[in-house]
């Protein structure tokens, strides 16, 4: 009932009153904030929070918070790279990892962060691109190549800048945003996966939580700790209940202005395709890492991984097979529509848009399988196809101008590539096998042992034969990549590698999928979507903030329980609850630091450890900072509450919830159970990290 | 288009020429088959058709070949016999199986045979029981009582007769279906699995195909083959293109007839969970049979079902997700509710019925997940544990009057139980171990770690622990588990065997949950499908045929080839394609049995293999016989095509096909393979197997 009295108020005065939103910087409604929680975010308050925030460009957030390029984030954000340090004989992810002197910390393979200083809006320029053109190959080639020429227009050959241009309202805005990009990136502390992933698969996404999900890696540059101006300082306090929150960060992607025809796709074929096929590979991953301690230490990352979507994305499902939501957003799409129909203005311009979206998704669900499995690698899925297929492709991509590239493989993109493809991250052959091995029979059985293209893969050999060929490869050492990426086109189509082989041979196939969903869909979704983004503006104005797209956004709200199956959910855990929740069994298992500091009574059991808040925020924000109206560090985002996974689709203020690491808990562990007092003083301005307050505005 | 224009046709006069129906002897459309093939069945040759067919109790159908007891089934309706036949020294599965002499015929642990001798109507007594009761506990005493009453006095203490009340056309229609019961069953014959299932999953459920899928077994009474007076004869020819093909067989279950809420139940809910759970443990099944030759003799079996399953739900998944189907029924119901709004001699008596159902499914949807996990044991799932099971519940029940037991421990049931509960099947500790630890972990996941089921179950303990202490059970042990039911309740309660304790501690918690289901949502559900098909019969007469109930049908066709992506797939292949289509490697590696005969030009490479025809099967019509208006074996049902997987909601004539080994190919191999002359001769009714045509009618 309290609900639903909520959403009737909702419904009269929308969206004042709700924490909602993954506001663009440019787009802060600081006024709705000045309502409700009594702040007003000024320009300089708004730029100095956008210049501390930093994007990990593999899938995280993070914030500087020091002036000498520290910057936090979750330890399951630099999993890999923890992982990637790692040997058989020291496991960092299940020891931890700690670097007591600045000569200790150790290079990242494969983490770029990028930290975004301007924001343009080029929509004029991208939609005029394409003006007067029908949905189809022109309409491709033209609106591809005006995004990467302003892309290499503003980048102008330098590495260290990164420019992206965002597609924002589903089209209806193109946003130039410019980073500055560190690749240069090292490890500087990490706790026990025990404690960072506290709970494991059971807890994810639930709360109460009691989790130290916490990393420190330091961006560098010319081979020195990077002089970083903009950072958020420490709270003293950390959060409390009731207090304003704000959460900067990279929300990877929402669907809540999704036309009804794309939903169902979502609804019936993409979701339920997807779990179908993470959930039996989590059932064979699994049984993979439990084969053997050094397979559960090569897989597990990967595995948390797997678990991690099929819970979120079985979230996802839930939520859209719910009447309610799906009901009004049919309301919503109807009423929008039958707006547009009865305006002589708007009718010529918008009425088809809607079927044009529904016409894209009927034309690319007979064959998205092919384009999955072929065109996407589903079917190949492996550390050494992904290399294979950047070789083959990219060194055929580069023959021709920048703007008449696929995306993927412009100038803009390359550097991240490069880092990708010379990483000197391990393959490990036995996962390459399983993999391969696995990958290979999804194949045969989603397009069919009679289909033309399993058929010219597999021949007579079975998954497994040709996995044990392909694992032979040559391409676990980054150097002989280079070699070819240097060889160029000519060297790559010589070379004898099994891999490669297998790369070119898929490329010929899966050429034509990508020009027919680059020609035939893509066009067709995107002049439909711009339409219904238009229809919107005109009749609601830009009020709104666009769809979540792994660009920098800001949400605020405040720390709030929320009631659950009849009870209330305090919004903050502390230490007890964590000794008490242990059972000494993983997932349950506290590490051994944990236990003896707690025997010594190093630590104090009352100190705050999670907490939630009403901030809007989805996957792709992990790692984010959590601060108050002072700028300073309150908490870090590491979970939503399992009530948050609808949160693709809509916001709900009475029970989504984001889930952060307090900061108290944050210093209370890195002081008195890892004795890591260099970083304790760093994050304190002290004089340990760097001259106190240096840099600070 | 040529689909279209016969929808069109099909509108104008239903079901006229439409091979559509899994039919009830007592209700076969004779005039219908006249009209369309002019043939009319008459009720002697029903009557023999009927006799000469039947049910394996597991979950198959089969039939009488000879006068001898042999029976013709499926390798994969007696896989598990085969399986637990075998030891790791001697695989049956792999070598295949053959009996020489009838001496050498071993008995199958857990086959029960019914052969169907009497159908009664006892409709008004099951309905009388519950008239003028809400539903609720009594409407479920009365309706339960009535139904066990029935069937004790119908076997009359005899358990060599089965007797089931079989709930028809959703409760329309109570039958009661007399057997004679045969537990004593033998191994006769079964080929390699190479060749009964080769092609395995990627070839599964597609059409053309080249497989032996056969097992002869036989059925025993007093220690001797049991004299079967009624049984198919063998035809000369077998299947023709375009000939008349009768399949009499045991369809398992189909939904055609159910309520729109049901439907979007079984959409949104039932069949994803199903899948994603189905899809996880396929993936960690098949690396448990990966991990050593061993775990795959033990696994292989549970692997197929598990496969096949998936398969078969996913196709039915994407049936009602098709728009077409989805709004042909949403159409149907909405006309049908209309009429009886109108009406008002209807009105009163079942507009609400619909409102109903739709109530019982909203009611049991949050508490599904307890019920699946708790009551139904998916939380346990271990041959251990179902046996613990039986002997806590079923000695608990066995103190209560028949009338008043739970329905699976009635009289009526209690030889099936107990030939289950005493089986000599081997029962692996790696499997139990495995299943047990996999299961406990789902079932934390499903219900929460903070569960309280959950914590009372698993403790401190994690799900590993746990099962190594479970499987520690003595119940392995047949002589064990007999002990214990002679020593009823008692002896039970005071077991410290590991899973029996387990077992009466999930007891507890189960049968509330148990009551909740019986009391409140079935009652809901019946009474309101009860009313649907009350309305039906009073509209549309009883000119249908009832959802598939696992009960004997006889449906008709014809040999027919069928339009696919263009192109016309011919109705039967040969053995020749079969060679064709061989890699060398699983699942497509022919026995060498096979490539022996063939390079020694022991077989005719033209010899008819399998066929396909538009007969209306289900999941459990597997090892039907196909036979012609002669009562000749003309095939043996194995499977359907991919398009028959919507089967469950309707039957399209243009593409579902059955799928059948042809009855040439079963005497070619048998003779020319596998030199089993004493079949070859038995079954063509010579001197071998019994005295030629003796007790033939």
């Amino acid at each position: 009932m309290k609900r639903l009295a909520l959403l009737c108020a909702l419904a009269l005065a929308p969206a004042l009153h709700a924490d909602e939103g993954m506001w663009t910087y440019d787009n802060f409604p600081s006024k709705k904030v000045q309502q409700k929680y009594g702040f007003s975010p000024d320009a300089q308050w708004l730029s100095e929070a956008q210049l501390s925030s930093v994007r990990l460009a593999g899938g995280c957030s993070g914030s500087f918070v020091s002036p000498e390029g520290l910057v936090m984030t979750n330890h399951h954000c630099a999993h890999s790279c923890i992982e990637q340090l790692s040997t058989k004989e020291k496991d960092f992810v299940a020891a931890g990892f700690y670097a007591p002197a600045p000569e200790n910390e150790v290079k990242c393979p494969e983490i770029e962060l990028n930290q975004l200083v301007q924001i343009g809006d080029v929509t004029a320029r991208v939609q005029g691109a394409t003006k007067g053109l029908k949905p189809g190959k022109e309409f491709n080639d033209k609106r591809k190549a005006a995004m990467a020429a302003i892309e290499k227009e503003c980048a102008a050959g330098n590495d260290k800048l990164r420019c992206d241009v965002v597609e924002l309202y589903h089209g209806g805005q193109y946003s130039l945003y410019r980073y500055k990009r560190f690749q240069d990136v090292r490890l500087v502390f990490a706790p026990e996966f025990a404690i960072a992933f506290f709970g494991g698969d059971p807890d994810n996404f639930n709360f109460p939580r009691y989790d130290l999900d916490v990393s420190f890696i330091r961006a560098y540059e010319d081979g020195k700790p990077a002089k970083t101006e903009h950072y958020f300082k420490w709270s003293p306090q950390g959060a409390k209940e009731g207090e304003l929150t704000f959460v900067s960060g990279h929300p990877g992607g929402t669907d809540r202005e999704l036309t009804m025809a794309e939903l169902q796709y979502q609804r019936d074929i993409a979701l339920p395709e997807r779990l179908f096929n993470l959930a039996q590979y989590r059932g064979a991953l699994t049984m993979f890492t439990q084969s053997s301690p050094e397979h559960y230490r090569i897989a597990e990352a990967e595995l948390f991984g797997v678990e991690n979507s099929f819970k979120a994305l079985k979230g996802r499902y839930e939520s859209l097979i719910a009447p309610t939501l799906w009901n009004q957003k049919a309301e919503r799409e109807k009423r929008l529509r039958a707006r547009v129909q009865t305006r002589s203005g708007l009718r010529g311009r918008y009425a088809s848009a809607w079927d044009d979206v529904a016409k894209a998704m009927a034309t690319y669900q007979p064959r998205r399988k092919e384009y999955q499995y072929i065109e996407q690698g589903a079917g190949f899925g492996s550390s050494l196809y992904r290399i294979a297929k950047d070789l083959v492709r990219g060194t055929e991509e580069l023959q021709k101008p920048n703007e008449e590239r696929l995306r993927e493989y412009t100038d803009g993109r390359l550097p991240q590539l490069k880092q990708r493809l010379f990483s000197k991250a391990p393959i490990y052959e036995d996962l390459e096998t399983f993999r391969l091995s696995y990958n290979l029979t999804k194949l045969r059985e989603n397009l069919g042992a009679d289909h033309p293209f399993v058929k010219k893969v597999l021949g007579k050999k079975s998954p497994q034969d040709l996995a044990q060929e392909l694992v032979k490869s040559k391409l676990y050492d980054p150097k002989v990549r280079e070699q070819l990426w240097q060889g160029g086109r000519e060297a790559v189509q010589a070379s004898a590698d099994p891999m490669i082989q297998l790369a070119r041979a898929v490329d010929a196939d899966a050429r034509p999928l990508r020009r027919w969903h680059d020609e035939e869909i893509e066009p067709l979704q995107t002049s439909g979507s711009e339409r219904i983004s238009a229809a919107k503006f005109d009749l609601e104005g830009k009020s709104n903030y666009p769809d979540a797209t792994f660009t920098l956004r800001l949400s605020y709200g405040a720390v709030k329980g929320y009631d659950e199956n009849g009870h209330h959910v305090d919004p903050v855990t502390n230490f007890a609850g964590g000794f008490e929740r242990a059972t000494g069994r993983d997932p349950f298992r506290l590490p051994d630091s944990w236990l003896r500091a707690n025997q010594n009574g190093q630590v104090d059991v009352k100190t705050p450890f999670n907490f939630c808040s009403t901030n809007d925020i989805i996957g792709g924000n992990s790692g984010s900072p959590v601060f108050n109206k002072e700028l300073q560090i309150v908490g870090l985002v590491f979970d939503g509450n399992i009530q948050s996974l609808g949160g693709d689709y809509g916001f709900d203020e009475t029970v989504n919830r984001t889930v952060a690491v307090h900061s108290s808990a944050l210093i209370e562990a890195l002081d008195h159970i890892y004795g890591a007092k260099r970083i304790v003083s760093e994050l304190k301005g002290g004089p340990g990290g760097h001259a106190s307050g240096a840099g600070s505005k």
